[in-house]
């Protein structure tokens, strides 16, 4: 990967599981499933033409795209689908300030779509959501959830000016353990490199997960899917 | 990345901030540092100079090893260190089952040194924790803690008979969340790829994550993460 242009209004699922949950979720924007001639027709492979046929999908045999997209020699099917539009809806959410890693972002909608959190928003500028490696790292999750650009914080709190905001922070004063969230409620969380910046000390109330002073942080993600895990642990049990 | 090979008695650090690591917690591990010609001075050189120096280490001009290990162009600093064992000692544990991806690995052992937990096991067969993408990943936490293999899960509990045994799986009927973990305690989690396997169900006190039917599982080093928090969660309070 990647010959992907974030520019083009095409993306590309690479791999069989994750294009069985766009023939699944977004069957819709499907252009077409290729392919690979040496494709073994084991593991589900006739849930993927079984899929195809429900949706009157074309599934055509065929070696160059694997190469054009640089797939990797254990990728035998690529979906080609148009980029869709979602829409954010009301209820709880998580709220991404300029993430920058495609890797991170694909395993954040994995989780948090695990965590019944179908809403997410993102500041730009950010990761684009449709790049392959997003779509791979999160297994095809992103296909089951609504995902929202904005251009500041003020134009999501504009828009969504109920919710309870939670900035995610090493500066903050309280402690994960001991936050009640108040529904609906949004985890705001910063970029991998810097976290978010000061301003959002006066932003709602600022969460910080404790942890041994032997390490600077922890990962995004990791600090995400805590912080989405003591959210949600009631509507869990 | 990389030619390294699991073989030889050596190992590398690459990238400053992961060799700064090495300088403070493993020293006299440490065969020579290389530094590529064109390294910018600011940011951490002057530290990494000055460890060097402390510890009476040679920093060396070298550009060849930068491409004999593969090392990414923004990779300005690599340390060579002998391979060291460390002894795991009483005290809550993490044991991880036939782990399979160095990445994965390496943020699990930052996870765990970040709440504290400074000893894991590891089941052969396994990656190794000396590959250059485990440390990595690591940020250099695995210079910090101990880490032990065992070939059998009775060889683990043979040495550690008075640790209480918690495997996480998804067929385990507690959940996370309803548990409370018991001094000493072990926390064991399955390869990425399958999971613990039903034999553990007869073993210690099995928990689950719960998370929505909507996604398989959580990936490793996140159900580790939140295991850890869980488990962890009054030290840092």
């Amino acid at each position: 990967m990647n010959s992907y242009n974030k520019n083009t209004p095409y993306s590309y699922t690479l791999g069989i599981s994750v294009t069985i949950e766009l023939l699944v979720y977004q069957p819709n924007q499907i252009n077409k499933i290729f392919i690979r001639e040496n494709i073994n027709k084991e593991t589900g492979y006739n849930r993927l033409i079984s899929l195809c046929e429900k949706n009157n999908i074309k599934a055509e045999v065929n070696n160059k795209i694997f190469n054009k997209l640089k797939a990797k020699d254990n990728c035998f099917v690529i979906g080609e689908f148009s980029k869709y539009t979602t829409i954010m809806t009301e209820g709880n959410h998580l709220l991404l300030v300029n993430p920058e890693n495609d890797g991170n972002l694909g395993t954040i909608i994995r989780s948090a779509l695990g965590f019944g959190i179908k809403n997410i928003g993102i500041i730009k500028p950010a990761v684009d959501c449709f790049d392959p490696k997003v779509i791979r790292s999160s297994m095809g999750a992103i296909f089951n959830v609504n995902i929202n650009y904005f251009d500041s914080l003020d134009e999501y709190i504009n828009k969504f000016s109920k919710n309870n905001l939670y900035p995610f922070m090493l500066k903050a004063k309280t402690k994960l353990s001991n936050i009640k969230f108040n529904k609906y409620y949004t985890l705001i969380f910063g970029p991998e490199s810097s976290g978010l910046n000061d301003e959002y000390l006066n932003v709602g109330k600022p969460v910080i997960i404790s942890h041994d002073n032997s390490i600077d942080s922890l990962n995004l993600p990791i600090a995400l899917s805590i912080a989405l895990y003591e959210a949600t642990k009631d509507d869990f049990n």
